[in-house]
């Protein structure tokens, strides 16, 4: 294989490192590159397409983790024989679906396509720390990781989550409150079972977040939609449509997707209906720590002198989402029915992993990460929307936001005309993880926009590139 | 506090880490011990009370990693100030429960207690070499590992499943069909949501496995309990009782909890049945890998030619329990479906964790360890058998069994006239984690036993020492 066609495009806003790990994948599923065959040294390939070695490295480590490198040591690194076995097919690890639905893709797996959603920065997440308090949490290894988990979660991690709960987000409660579940949905599971019984009818944002609708619907629950406007749910038709509901699911920092805030006087309102039906609120507060302009609102759940609300909050927007990693607040009269319920489900993650969460926490590696964040997100999303504003002009209106790592784009004058399905398609046929809003609706849309992740947009330049090469994609259709 | 309260009592049957990890529980319980006191090293306290340092080490190990003890480096281990925050209360950290029901302490967290269930010999686990495997895959930290895991699981460990399955179990699967879950529990709950609905009728061995029970019963289905003889599931009942049933679960390799195996005939039967209704048989091949007399038998799935059998297996009781890690293995025409399901559900544990196990497994640490607890069982097993021997004569008669990690014993003449979950309590109190054989029927119960984990029984003398204490314990009530 000749090095030249392994030379990143110069203009090109894909990062280099998955430039290169994708001509290598395509190079080896072509049969270019077959198994057994010797690779470049990191060391001689960055010398020779001129770039850091770093960006060769990490190239290197993503083929090597998902099979198709094997480094033996000073002999070189080879495509890996194992490829052999599995004949013509390309190996199963990490493959990136050529054009998923765009519905489907925000969760996807795998190596992140541009405007991915739900993911945060990945390129800023302070590695070096991780490792370093993971590997002492590996090497002691003891009996506690060993055996079964407590189903409730790590008790020194339940206790991190309560105390930053209390300072970052005014909510009082205990430790024995907070249920560590491997998932938003798995919170949702806990809910369920707990609180609730197929039948039973719900409130859900309108537009909302789509999995968290199809994983309800699939439980059994009966959804009403209630459409949201400037201040968020609307709690009045809420009450109109369906008085009776069970629960509601909200979204009250930045609504999924418009990032509108729930104004105070609907909390209040919603909090109020709540306690008078004896009606749950399960409030998804996923990524409040991203707030840029303003003063963080405290949550719902701050608010709920009778227990009424179900507070859950994520670990993969504000580290990494293959942790695997949320949370669930309870009620205090509830624990012991959660605790049941929980015990019956098997509980989260292993304990080190937990465990290494509850270190970054208490060592204030989180509030700092957490801080720095705020700034980038607020300085890419800055590169982003200028962008946007510079190649689509008046065709596209981006939603103003006060936090959350999504960017909302209406369609406006010659894209008006065009379904926002068929663009995010045609991005998507273009490898862009575009979302269309429209599918973010449970019935009928009565909104058309695009749905964009910015957070691992670097700077100026790629935002500039990602956005003509929307531009252009959203033209040839 | 001084030192030789710490003695571990000479003839006493509970490891010397565990003891000393309860006496320094109970003294910061009780308060002879304070937040920010220091505590002996470990250097001095293993020569002050004659132990091996390693024994110390790993108490205090535990003790470090619950939250009791905090390393200062060269100043020290203190006890942890954060106790102090939590005024009176223990912190939360692992609590053992004083003596949880039977039913509950089988997947009970914390530190084991004699006799608990499910469990391997956590002694005889290769950590070194673990250790080494999984701090090979943190350092990597690869983007794989950070984003969203694949949710039917980590290719290479897909892979690794398939062909250990196709070596070892005779199962003639692709990797395709091998979907990873968090346990035995999220596998079940794939199925139910794939192929089931609320309401569906199932066959459930009697006596069966009380956690899949639950869950089955919990997620709306209607289980019909077929008795279990000598020759495993009674499929002719079964057939009698529930003939249109959507589905079975059994355990055909050794029946959980008699031991007992499917008979060849039988295993056909049941194929016939589920292949002329259509239904679906699950079956679950928990500890099949400790097989100690005669050749093990192929897994039902082996026999399955009509595409009727969901193959389940667990990483709980071959690696340890800690890694939430188990496996099912579907039907090649139904893999979509299944992906669809496992989608929604979020998937199992992060990927370094997975990618280890795949490590360990194609480096040969898996085919080597199974091979030296099958002898390890086999030896424990004895040591165990001949202890109740020779401290219960025939007042209880232990089940012959050719594999597995758990005994029956059922009570006879004395014991006979009480109950088994009478002397189950009377266990509990005595700090052992026994079961009673009744709490695992869904109907009447039958049958009348004890129920007790032997793998980590570590030799003769602590198998005679736990026997004599079991029995001192059933006679005190």
């Amino acid at each position: 294989m000749d090095f030249p066609s392994l030379t990143p495009g110069a203009g090109d806003d894909v990062p280099l490192y998955l430039q290169l790990y994708w001509r290598y994948r395509d190079a080896i599923a072509s049969g270019k590159l077959r198994a057994g065959d010797r690779v470049p040294s990191v060391r001689s390939l960055a010398s020779e397409i001129n770039v850091a070695r770093g960006t060769v490295e990490l190239a290197y480590q993503m083929l090597t983790s998902e099979g198709y490198f094997s480094p033996r040591g000073a002999a070189g690194t080879f495509v890996s024989p194992r490829l052999a076995l599995l004949g013509e097919t390309a190996p199963m690890a990490a493959p990136t679906p050529p054009a998923p639905a765009p519905f489907e893709a925000e969760m996807a797996a795998g190596v992140p396509r541009p405007f991915q959603l739900g993911l945060p920065a990945l390129d800023a997440f302070p590695r070096k720390t991780w490792v370093r308090l993971a590997g002492r949490r590996l090497r002691m290894m003891d009996l506690a990781s060993m055996v079964y988990p407590e189903s409730a979660g790590y008790g020194p991690l339940r206790h991190a989550i309560a105390t930053y709960l209390g300072i970052s987000r005014g909510i009082a409660c205990t430790a024995h409150q907070v249920f560590v579940t491997p998932g938003y949905r798995a919170a949702l599971d806990l809910v369920c079972r707990t609180l609730l019984k197929p039948g039973d009818e719900g409130w859900f944002e309108e537009p909302g977040y789509p999995f968290a609708r199809q994983f309800l619907t699939s439980a059994g629950m009966r959804l009403a939609p209630i459409p949201v406007d400037g201040e968020g749910l609307d709690v009045s038709h809420g009450m109109q449509r369906a008085p009776n509901a069970r629960f509601a699911v909200a979204t009250p920092t930045h609504q999924s997707p418009t990032g509108e805030t729930l104004s105070l006087p609907r909390r209040l309102q919603l909090l109020d209906w709540a306690a008078q039906q004896k009606s749950w609120i399960v409030e998804d507060d996923y990524d409040s720590e991203f707030r840029y302009h303003g003063r963080p609102l405290p949550a719902l759940k701050s608010l709920d002198r009778d227990g009424r609300v179900l507070y859950t909050g994520t670990f993969s927007k504000v580290l990494f989402p293959g942790l695997r990693l949320a949370y669930l607040v309870v009620p205090a009269a509830h624990i012991e029915r959660f605790a049941q319920a929980a015990s019956q489900l098997g509980g989260p993650a292993s304990v080190p992993v937990q465990a290494t969460v509850a270190d970054f926490m208490e060592q204030g590696h989180f509030a700092r990460h957490l801080r720095k964040m705020r700034t980038l997100y607020a300085e890419r999303r800055g590169y982003f929307v200028d962008a946007l504003d510079e190649v689509f002009g008046d065709d596209l209106y981006v939603q103003p936001q006060a936090g959350g790592i999504q960017t909302l784009a209406y369609l406006r004058r010659a894209f008006a005309r065009r379904s926002d399905v068929s663009i995010a398609e045609a991005a998507h046929r273009h490898g862009l993880a575009v979302h269309a809003l429209s599918r973010w609706y449970g019935s009928t849309p009565t909104g058309s926009g695009l749905l964009m992740g910015f957070t691992n947009i670097p700077d100026r330049e790629a935002a500039l590139a990602l956005s003509r090469r929307l531009r252009a994609a959203a033209k040839a259709g």
